[in-house]
């Protein structure tokens, strides 16, 4: 996953656990894209403040994410999930030429894997 | 929520968050009921420090929750599922006698609710 985007992923599910500074700082960087000095500026410290406090919060996320997990648990959840409700969908509109119970039971099946590991 | 419980849970949630000894004495005392003098024993540490820890421990585990939220979470997705499936079981049992398409529909409906926020 490019960098950018894996750093922003993450800081959605544990940015909360990062401080008030650290989270300011993420979120211009990943988030809105402005240069080490123009946050420099921003928040008052230092170029180099900013570029320390960007590499321990990458850290601190990498740190929070091989503990907990949550990026895999969600793609896995996600991923079960759009799949049940793609079979869904497209037995709701074929319904009528293919009534057998297959799709449904493959459905309810999904959703039982689901729920197993939410 | 019973603290016992409640604690259990948040440890299931949270745990790896917590240091080495921090999850052993929430693990002894919580999930295997042992006493803090039993505990002070196996982990050589004073009944008093057991108690600190457990203390300690307690607290990062609702610090951590009131910020990721995670309990919140699996709750309202728990619901959302089991809410889902008990429709498409009930479905499948009763096919043939009720094939109108409102039931799928909604199922289909909380499955999208439930991709929306996991």
């Amino acid at each position: 996953m490019e960098k950018f985007i894996e750093i922003s992923i993450l800081y959605d599910f544990y940015g909360e656990l990062l401080s008030e500074k650290q989270k300011l700082i993420v979120d211009y960087y990943y988030n809105n894209n402005f240069s080490l000095g123009e946050i420099a500026e921003k928040v008052s410290i230092s170029r180099q403040g900013v570029y320390d406090s960007l590499k321990r919060s990458e850290e601190l996320l990498h740190e929070y994410d091989s503990k907990l997990k949550l990026m895999d648990k969600y793609q896995i959840n996600q991923e079960l999930i759009s799949n049940a409700l793609d079979k869904l969908s497209n037995h709701i509109k074929n319904q009528g030429m293919d009534t057998d119970r297959e799709i449904l039971l493959d459905v309810e099946n999904d959703l039982k894997k689901t729920l197993k590991q939410l």
